[in-house]
């Protein structure tokens, strides 16, 4: 739970307005930023991704912030800081994977360091022109939840990597996830109104969780709605992965009716916390007990 | 000379036209972009400087950058690894430095991770309203070439660490620089024409080295103009600290005459590399051999 207190330090030494969504949205410039770092051995094992995979996934994570905020990706700088035995062919694929992982956006700078370990960090920067910005604090009550697509299937992928398994639909998609560009560009530019958006890095529950606490609402969802990759249900505790696996890189989104497209799983209501309904059962979560079960079962796994 | 490959390798594969000057011009957003990563152990050490020095040094590189293109500096983010062992305290400690060393510019996101050495990577943008941007590729035959201020001080304040002094104004001039906001905002916000600008964080030779290869011109500088503390000839190799020495956060530019500020220290002619006139003797160093001996004397250091 340290990273949490040191985001509250941070919080009360800088007293700033921006900090508390995926990206800040600078208004006067018109833009907004993220930046995302990524550690050897804490977020990623050299012995599971080649450099290339790597190099995707690092750009496509920030990309999906700033797809979470609404806004274009439009421009990324990658600061890598490498140790004395890698090599050139490292560079050149780390460097082709980011690339084709840009998409429309293009990487613009950054720069090279020596280090004992893998150390990427990666600021992405997209345009507001024409789109309207999301906020976790922008949920209302009767608002429908969307989400984009599958969960689970990432955090499935990594414990079959855990596991000695090379290669499968689930280990694919956790090495090589998709930010969900077109979600964010639809929605962000047909929307008149004030909506809430994050991308599920950390599970759908931590997403929900947030956009709970900062709008002030009960998320209400319907387990059986959530869409997932029916071969899921072979591991045990399928239900978990989808509640709580990270890195699938989807969009949550509450927005008024007319604005829904991709998966309608639930309601926003008036309360607090996460409820999820199951056919036979109805379970409350507070933000508290969720953060809580992400740091106990998938935020230090690796 | 593995960062130089390395660097080379990324250009070969983006095909970028951005990556070159310290800065990226991202002339549809009207901003410029610059991040750089400082490695424990690579960089500084826990045991030189607090962490509220940590903080104010890690921004103000960044800062520097910003002003080296001539833009204002408007928002940064930061990102820390920290290991362990590292506790409340020090995140205070850095947050408060950085926020001190931002002056106008304002800090609005950035992530916390942990990792075994502290890691710091942070992005600065500035805007470009109202400024002309420089670039290394700008200096023409005929500029003067000019200097903000003071060089070598911080070089022998980091000699004067790791020979076990605590205190002199060396010793600060290395651990608490100061980006030259004032002389970047009045030629930027003055100068019509062209122009070459670079901070020195790698030395005033890399500087002119650069501006050099990029603009294909001789950079002729007159030894005896260089600006230096006095005290400096109390080190054997204060003549090498001045032009070879690092992170004195300096700004150097090539500007037509009527632009000229700060220190006059040569002029632009035409040729290649960079020409070093002192009283009895005059040196001329093809950027080749400069990027050798920065690499050689001064970069690796630590």
């Amino acid at each position: 739970m340290k990273e949490k207190e040191f985001i509250n330090i941070i919080k009360n030494t800088l007293h700033s307005k921006y900090i508390g969504d995926d990206c800040a949205y600078l208004k006067d410039l018109g833009i907004v930023v993220t930046q995302d770092s990524l550690v050897e051995g804490i977020h990623f094992r050299r012995d599971f991704a080649t450099p290339y995979q790597l190099g995707y996934k690092s750009v496509m994570v920030n990309i999906s912030d700033i797809c979470a905020s609404g806004a274009e990706p439009l421009y990324l700088t990658v600061s890598l800081s490498l140790p004395p035995d890698i090599g050139a062919e490292f560079v050149k694929q780390f460097y082709e994977g980011a690339k084709k992982a840009c998409k429309n956006a293009e990487i613009v700078g950054g720069d090279i360091t020596g280090a004992e370990k893998i150390y990427i960090s990666i600021t992405a920067i997209g345009s507001v022109r024409n789109r309207r910005i999301s906020s976790r604090a922008n949920a209302k009550t009767g608002y429908k939840i969307i989400l984009s697509g599958n969960h689970g299937s990432s955090a499935a992928g990594l414990s079959q990597l855990i596991n000695g398994e090379k290669q499968s639909k689930f280990i694919n998609a956790h090495l090589m996830p998709d930010a969900r560009i077109d979600f964010s560009k639809k929605l962000a530019e047909n929307i008149i109104e004030d909506y809430a958006m994050m991308d599920t890095s950390d599970g759908l529950m931590d997403a929900l969780a947030a956009i709970s606490k900062e709008s002030n609402v009960l998320m209400s969802i319907d387990f059986d709605k959530i869409p997932f990759d029916k071969d899921l249900k072979s591991f045990d505790n399928y239900q978990d992965l989808i509640l709580y696996g990270g890195e699938d890189y989807e969009l949550v989104a509450a927005v008024p009716e007319k604005y829904v497209q991709g998966f309608v799983i639930g309601e926003v209501k008036s309360g607090t916390g996460v409820e999820i309904n199951y056919t036979d059962k109805q379970v409350l979560y507070s933000s508290e007990e969720i953060e809580n079960k992400l740091f106990n079962h998938f935020k230090e796994n690796l």
